[in-house]
């Protein structure tokens, strides 16, 4: 049994459906799930849908080709097919901090994550004893001033010689390079600790705090060059009051992180994620 | 241009999604939308479509028969057709609290909510002015138990005469009958003031108070003839404290019920419930 | 019985409590209800007590004199004594949305708020019906650039005349003038729909939705000269997802809105918020 | 400078605050923080005071002995006091599931809880590698039918030894002895991974999926004798749908349980919670 997922989009068209789901049928495909979107503003149509081959001989690089020549160019398709045989390889960047990690880790060793994690890096050492002690490579690559291309060009090796599928910067405190921003394009997740678009940049905490707010927030995105603005993966919220100080909201504030980017990884790791016009739409 | 909703469920079989999109595709359908969950358990399919037919000759009745004849008998499918064209007729049954009243008729006021209320029912006459501010008819049925059996019958009459499709139970204080809810089955709406199946039957608030919860919630379900234990369609909740007393968390607790409530009115209007064995599937 | 509700803020300072309970007792009184808050970045120092006081000659006047020459003097406090016997009277402003208007009247009208409704003030008529079944009276105020002086001024009237304490902006779709803020102080409150400080201004939710957030929130806050930058009293959030269309947004907003102004108009009509710094405290 | 946390509980009686409050006063302390409950259904009064001595003659032991003579006896008052200088010590006690541990580990590793792990105690050694990642003794003590009352013993004698004064099971899948509950009544602090008291026993997320919930919750409360039915200390829920499997209850289920359960420890070592009447006054 080989299993795969599609992901299209397209300007929104009569039969698309149809056609999408007659050819699964007519290549032996049966369809276990089906999800689609359309974007009423733009025309846009967006589908992801699972499909299961019982055939010995399904060949998927036959089958891509099929879908391309028969399908992908009559409706002027964007797609994406991803076999369910292959977990996404995921490179996780940390810095300090260790709850997002331990979060990460503690779900990786339980089976929950379908992806698999090559390898940790971080701007420091201190992290080190946990990579360790859960038997995963950690690489340092210290990011100075002086050092930044070579550090860049490390982290591009690293990346490159591992085949890693997509990064998550799990509160590593450095501006990722625009060179890495376009090899991965919607590739790089990131865990902002505020509910953006409110309190964009360093020390939001600092700043819900002098606001005042009565809730704060976690957001997870994927990078894109302008500073915190790229699309929104997943966001979530906590009650907070006048009690609260500064490093209240900063611990309360840890239990959101952890569990948003977890989430936002666990979707992008299943291609439940696409992105267009800098949104995403996100498949149940 | 006529539009129609399709709900289906049958024992999960290959190529049933395939076969509908594939049947609406051949008579000039176009799919706008596309939905299905597979509960894994039980082997049962669901799916929710909905289909344009741009024709001017397209015949609701006509397609019903063909849909029965091709389809339908091939995968023993059980399915519903709705016409987008007509609302549902609800009936809202009333007795003494105002809250779930008020919120209901401001949204249809409003225009938020795709149905017709042909009439309000109550045990009561407390209400009858909101009716009248509303100008939707009011009818008076007080439910003795030296009447119980006339009143039934009154409210069958009622519903029966005014072609209703569906009824809310909106705060309505009477255990409504057997025969009732055999002739509307999972066609009528409680909204029960816990959070189910915590704290079944008579004054949760109660219950809530004494068992020092520290949420508290609201549930809109099915009525069936065990009290309280019908299909579940919306739940929420709220955080309480040690400070509420129990008259804290009645008016607390009426945020929740209004609100659980009326997103139970749309989901149900709008046809993106299905239920199948005590339980519900909501479409997105 | 008397009972009186005291709010002081002053420079943290040993022995305050103590000495504000130990004067509540050599008058008399019985503290039946202490909360206190130190803000430790200002220093200063928050506290909020109701006292009863069980003589027939309890005199409130010269209580408070009592209380400012013996103690607020000495301390340098900044209080406030409110009677429990005294409801505030508050002024609704309206537009054209009655979502909010329809949920403070229910209230309104269960006994739930701690308060009276002298007069409700529109810029249209468009809600006069809701206020005529409720009993209220109902002034239309147009405002036009040409008559804004005009306008304002017979608010200002309604407001003197009826011994007006605070305002209530539900959804009332002006600027309030400088002149207004600056004699109701802290009195002004507003329902923004937005998770201030995300998409001040105008037209929130199409912002939200460009923006492709994956939560949607209501604030409600005081009125200061800055646009949306008023001391935060309440917020409240939802969950979206991308099949939210504009006017998917705006309808579940309105369920924020009218909840989170309620409220706030709780809270404050209770005399449990205080201000400072632009910031409140909310007691509990 | 020396630090206590006062809790208090008596009936309620005329002048109770202003007398504690004076009698810190008349002893040099400064009070720094003070919050107060009326059980108004029962007529009981709670209050947890916290107050700084500035002198260097100040002793704990005198002091309490004042108190008691002085005030207690008074006021036939139930109380307790703590230095803010002493930790309280936890005994963790776990099995085979980590979520909890990692969470636990990761927050205290932090100095985000005030308190001290002498050891971790287990049924079973799949643990011991994570305790031992953290230099935390780890105590192998199987149950098994024929070894219960020495398991046991050995239990009492390790809490004993170590001083503890408090023990969390974070997920524990063993019911603890009556021996153990009333040598440490509401210091007992288990994780039920349901909403309370829906779902009481084992495996509530197979009762949650066959009910058809649309939330689920998790618990933290103190063992008494009866099973699940304790003092609550916490509760937190998520919104699920038709499309979770048992399999993504428990995954979702295990973010609220490892964040319902640090959230209970961290309350209950900031001397935060007062038990009464199988109900707990979580003060702020």
């Amino acid at each position: 049994m080989h299993k795969i997922t599609l992901l299209i989009h397209c300007a929104d068209q009569p039969n698309i459906i149809a056609s999408v789901t007659s050819f699964m049928a007519s290549n032996d495909g049966n369809i276990v799930y089906i999800d689609q979107h359309v974007d009423r503003e733009q025309n846009i149509f967006f589908m992801r849908l699972e499909c299961e081959f019982a055939s010995s001989s399904f060949s998927l690089e036959k089958f891509k080709h099929l879908f391309n020549s028969e399908l992908a160019e009559k409706f002027q398709l964007k797609w994406k097919i991803y076999s369910a045989e292959r977990k996404p390889k995921m490179a996780l960047f940390v810095s300090k901090y260790d709850h997002c990690l331990y979060d990460i880790l503690g779900r990786y060793n339980s089976g929950e994550l379908f992806l698999e994690i090559p390898f940790i890096l971080s701007n420091h050492l201190d992290l080190k004893p946990i990579a360790d002690s859960f038997n995963i490579p950690f690489y340092h690559v210290p990011v100075t001033k002086a050092m930044k291309h070579e550090a860049e060009q490390e982290q591009l090796n690293l990346l490159e010689s591992h085949n890693i599928d997509f990064i998550v910067l799990a509160r590593y405190m450095q501006i990722v390079s625009e060179t890495l921003i376009d090899k991965y394009p919607n590739k790089i997740i990131n865990i902002h600790h505020s509910f953006l678009p409110a309190f964009v940049g360093a020390k939001p905490y600092h700043s819900a705090y002098k606001r005042g707010v009565k809730i704060i927030g976690s957001t997870s995105h994927y990078i894109t060059e302008e500073l915190d603005a790229g699309p929104i993966i997943e966001q979530d919220v906590a009650h907070v009051s006048h009690t609260f100080s500064i490093k209240d909201l900063i611990a309360k504030g840890r239990d959101l992180e952890k569990i948003v980017l977890s989430n936002a990884i666990k979707l992008h790791a299943n291609r439940k994620v696409m992105v267009y016009n800098n949104k995403t739409i996100i498949f149940s």
